[in-house]
C-alpha cells in the first residue's frame, strides 16, 4: 500500500512503501542519502548497513523511478525533519545517465527553448507542477460558477467551413474532397446556443490562430474559456458575469494554493473587489494623453498603453483589473452591437489584468438586417457566413458574451512573463514537438 | 426584473416580466392565447380587452422572441394551472413567418439530416435541451471526481507533427511551411504527463478522426474524456477508477434529472454497482460461441457480438456494464503492455455499456526498449514518434489509462440511437455546416 510522501509525517515509526523519482544521490562513506520526490513532496531515504540494497542503490541514476520500502523516523538534520531507513529498493524505470536538462535548478537557468524541447523534464520542477495544479483548481472554479448559475456546457466543432473571426490567421485542413478551417474561436457556435434557447452557455476548448508572431503573449493554439448569455440589456451585464467568475477563480486559487504560490513563485493572489473599475476608450485615451504615453491610434491600445493604464488604475483605485469599454466600430468585428445614440461606438469591452488584455467581449448584434448591413460594411462576403446569419432569422434574443484567456490570466496571477510557461505544451510557428 | 417561467408559480397575484419564445398562438374570438417558452418551462399568456397589446400580438409569428409584462393568476384550464394576463408585450426578435422545420413536434417526425441543417431550431425542443443539461451535470461530476482525487487537468495540443494513434484516418493541416496533423487522441501527451511526474491527469477535449463511415456511432470530430494514472499494478487499477467515475456521473444525472429523463425520454437512469462484471476476450468468445453468435475474428468483437455479450451479462448478472479484458496484441496498439506470462495478450480492456463500446484502456508499456521493440513489430517508423519514445528515457513510472466517449455514454444512458442526437453540432464526411 503506497504512502504519498506528504503523508509520511503521520507514519513516524511505521514501515511505508514510497514511489517516486530519485532527485539527488549523495554518498557519505558507507551511508547513502537519496532524496525521493513524488507529486506530493520530497523525503530523504538512507541506505545504511544493507549491502544488498546498497548494491542496487549504486546502480541508480538521477531521475530514475523507484519503489522504496522503509521505516519512517524523525531526523532533525534531514529536509522536512523526516527520514526513511531503506529496507528494500526496486528500480521501476532507470533513467539514462545524462539528463539533457537539469530537473532541479532554478527556472530560467536553462534557456526556454531547450526547456521546451524537454518539456516533460522541465515540468518535474515543483514550481511548474504548481502552475498546473493551480490551473486545475481555477478551471474547476469556472465550471462550478457556470454550472451553479444555470449555464449549459457546449463542445462546439473546431472544424468549420468558414472563418469564425476574420479570414486572417486561419489554418486550412484537408477535409476529404474539400477544405475545412480550424475554429479561431467558438464565437459563431456559442451564439448558435442563444438562437437555440439555451440562454446561457459556456465552453472550454482549444482555439487556433495561424499567427506568425513570436512574442511572449502569442501561440498558434491555446485554451479559451467562452461564455454567452441571453436577454442582456447591454455589455454591462456581460462584464458583471466576468467579475463574478474571476473573483470565484481567484478565491479558489488563494484558498487552496495561496501560501504555496507565495512561497514558490513569490506572487500574491488577491481576490478583487466587485465591481471592477471601468473606463471608456475615450476616457482611457484622455488619461494616457495626460500621462504622456505615445499612441498610434485613437481607437485601440498598444501593449505599452495597456500597461500604463493599468498602473494608473492600480494607483488611483487600488485595483488589478480595469475594463476598457465602447471601442470604435473600426477596431471591432461586424457582430459587435453599436450604440443607438452613437453608432460609431460598439457596446464592447476588453479586460486588462495587471496591464495585459485577457478578455474581449460585447453585446452582439442579434437583428438580422442590421447584422447583414454591418457584415457588408466590413467587406465580408455573405455566402460563406450565411449559415451563421441564419441563426438570427427565426427568433434570437438579445445577447452578449466574452472570450477569456486562461493562460494569460494565470501568467498574470502568478507573476510569470511568458504564455509558454503556463501552457502544457506550447505550439508556435517553429514548434510542433514534442 | 425578469422572472424565469418556472418561478411564476411563486408569483401568483403579482406582476412579472417574462422573456421567451412564442411557442403557439391561438385566437379565440376576442381573446388570444400565447404559449411562451423559456429555458425553464412554458406558460400561457392571455391577451384580453387590450386593443393596443392585441394589435402587437397580431403581428407575432411562431418562435419570435418577446418580453411580456403581466399578472400571474391561477387558471385550472391552462397548462400547468397558471396564466399570465398580458399588460405589455414587446417583440425582441421577429421570426420569419415560415419555419424551415417545426420546433414543437415529436423528435423523429422530421428526418434527421433536415433537423441537423437547422440544428438551432431542433435544439429548442425541450427533450434536446435536456440532453445538454444532462451533459453539463455529467461532465461536472467527472471534473469533480478527478479534481477531488488528485488529478491534474491538462489541455494538450491538437496540432501534432505525427499521428498519435495510427497513420489512418488522419486530418492534415497546412502549418506555415510544413504539415501538421490533428490529434486523434491525447494519448501521447497524457502519457507525457506521467513522464512529467504529474501522476494523475485528465483531459476533456476534441478528438479528430478522418473516418469516412456514415454509421450512427461515428463522426469526424467528437469530445473525449481521458485519464492516465501512474504507479498502477495492472489494467485492473485503471478499470477501478473508471467504475468510480461512471458511478459518480450516473448518480449526479439521476439525482438532478432522473425524473425528467424518465418523463421526457422514457429512460431510466441507474447507478451501477461496483465492481462491474469483467470477462476476458477468450471467455467472451466462449460465451458467444455457446450463444451461437457468428464471429469473424478470435480477437475482437463486432457490434452484434457486443450487443449479445451485454445482453448475456445483463441477464446473468443484472448489470448494464461489462469490461472485456486481455485483447490479443494483434488488435491493440504498440503502446499497450503485454502480459509477462503470455506475451500474446495485452493488459488492456474495453468497456461495454448496454451493448456499445464506450471506452478503450490499458496499462501502457513504460520500458523504453520494450516499447521500441513493439513499435517496430507493428511496422511503425521510429523517427516520426521519437519525440514520444523519448518520454520513456529519463524515468517514467508504470502507468495506465483510458479514453472515454461521453457522446456514446450519453446515448446509452438516455436510450437514444445516434451520436448525432447527443452532439451539439455533428461533423461527418458530408457535414461541415452549420
Amino acid at each position: 500500500m503506497r504512502t504519498p510522501i506528504v503523508e509520511t509525517k503521520n507514519k513516524v515509526g511505521e514501515s511505508v512503501e514510497l514511489f517516486g523519482w530519485v532527485q539527488t544521490i549523495r554518498n557519505q562513506g558507507a551511508i547513502k542519502f537519496i532524496i525521493i520526490r513524488d507529486v506530493s513532496g520530497v523525503i530523504q531515504a538512507v541506505v545504511v548497513k544493507n549491502p544488498r540494497v546498497a548494491k542496487i542503490a549504486d546502480s541508480l541514476t538521477l531521475e530514475s523511478v523507484v519503489k522504496v520500502v522503509g521505516l519512517v523516523k524523525e531526523e532533525k538534520q534531514a529536509p522536512g525533519g523526516l527520514e526513511v531507513t531503506v529496507n528494500e529498493i526496486e528500480i521501476l524505470s532507470l533513467a539514462a545517465p545524462e539528463l539533457p536538462i537539469p530537473v532541479i535548478e532554478k527556472t530560467g537557468e536553462t534557456e526556454l527553448p531547450k526547456r521546451l524541447d524537454w518539456r516533460w523534464l522541465d515540468l518535474r520542477k515543483p514550481e511548474n507542477l504548481l502552475i498546473f495544479q493551480v490551473w486545475t483548481i481555477m478551471e474547476r472554479a469556472f465550471v462550478d460558477y457556470c454550472t451553479d448559475n444555470g449555464y449549459i456546457e457546449i463542445h462546439s466543432p473546431k472544424l468549420m467551413s468558414a472563418p469564425s473571426e476574420s479570414g486572417a490567421e486561419l489554418f486550412e485542413v484537408k477535409y476529404f474532397e474539400r477544405k475545412a478551417y480550424l475554429a479561431q474561436s467558438p464565437q459563431f457556435y456559442k451564439q448558435m446556443g442563444m438562437a437555440s434557447g439555451f440562454e446561457r452557455v459556456f465552453e472550454i476548448g482549444p482555439v487556433f490562430r495561424a499567427n506568425p508572431s513570436f512574442t511572449s503573449r502569442h501561440d498558434t493554439e491555446f485554451t479559451g474559456y467562452d461564455i454567452e448569455i441571453s436577454f442582456v440589456e447591454s455589455h454591462y451585464d456581460v462584464m458583471a458575469e466576468e467579475e463574478r467568475f474571476i473573483a470565484a477563480m481567484l478565491q479558489a486559487a488563494k484558498d487552496q494554493y495561496g501560501e504555496k504560490i507565495k512561497k514558490t513563485l513569490g506572487a500574491e493572489v488577491n481576490v478583487p473587489r466587485i465591481p471592477f473599475p471601468k473606463v471608456t476608450m475615450a476616457e482611457a485615451k484622455t488619461i494616457l494623453k495626460k500621462l504622456g504615453v505615445p499612441s498610434e491610434s485613437d481607437g485601440d491600445l498598444n501593449p505599452e498603453e495597456e500597461r500604463k493604464l493599468s498602473e494608473y488604475i492600480k494607483e488611483k483605485e487600488d485595483h488589478q483589473f480595469v475594463f476598457v469599454t465602447d471601442y470604435p466600430k473600426e477596431v471591432r468585428p461586424f457582430y459587435h452591437m453599436r450604440h443607438t445614440d452613437n453608432p460609431e461606438l460598439t457596446k464592447s469591452f476588453d479586460l486588462l489584468f495587471n496591464g495585459l488584455e485577457i478578455t474581449t467581449g460585447a453585446q452582439r448584434e442579434h437583428r438580422y438586417d442590421v447584422l447583414v448591413k454591418q457584415a457588408k460594411e466590413k467587406g465580408l462576403k455573405l455566402e460563406p457566413i450565411q449559415f451563421y446569419l441564419n441563426f438570427f432569422k427565426y427568433g434570437c434574443p438579445p445577447h452578449g458574451g466574452l472570450g477569456f484567456g486562461p493562460t494569460r490570466f494565470l501568467m498574470q496571477m502568478l507573476g510569470l512573463n511568458n504564455v509558454r510557461e503556463v501552457t502544457y505544451l506550447y505550439r508556435g510557428v517553429k514548434r510542433l514537438e514534442p
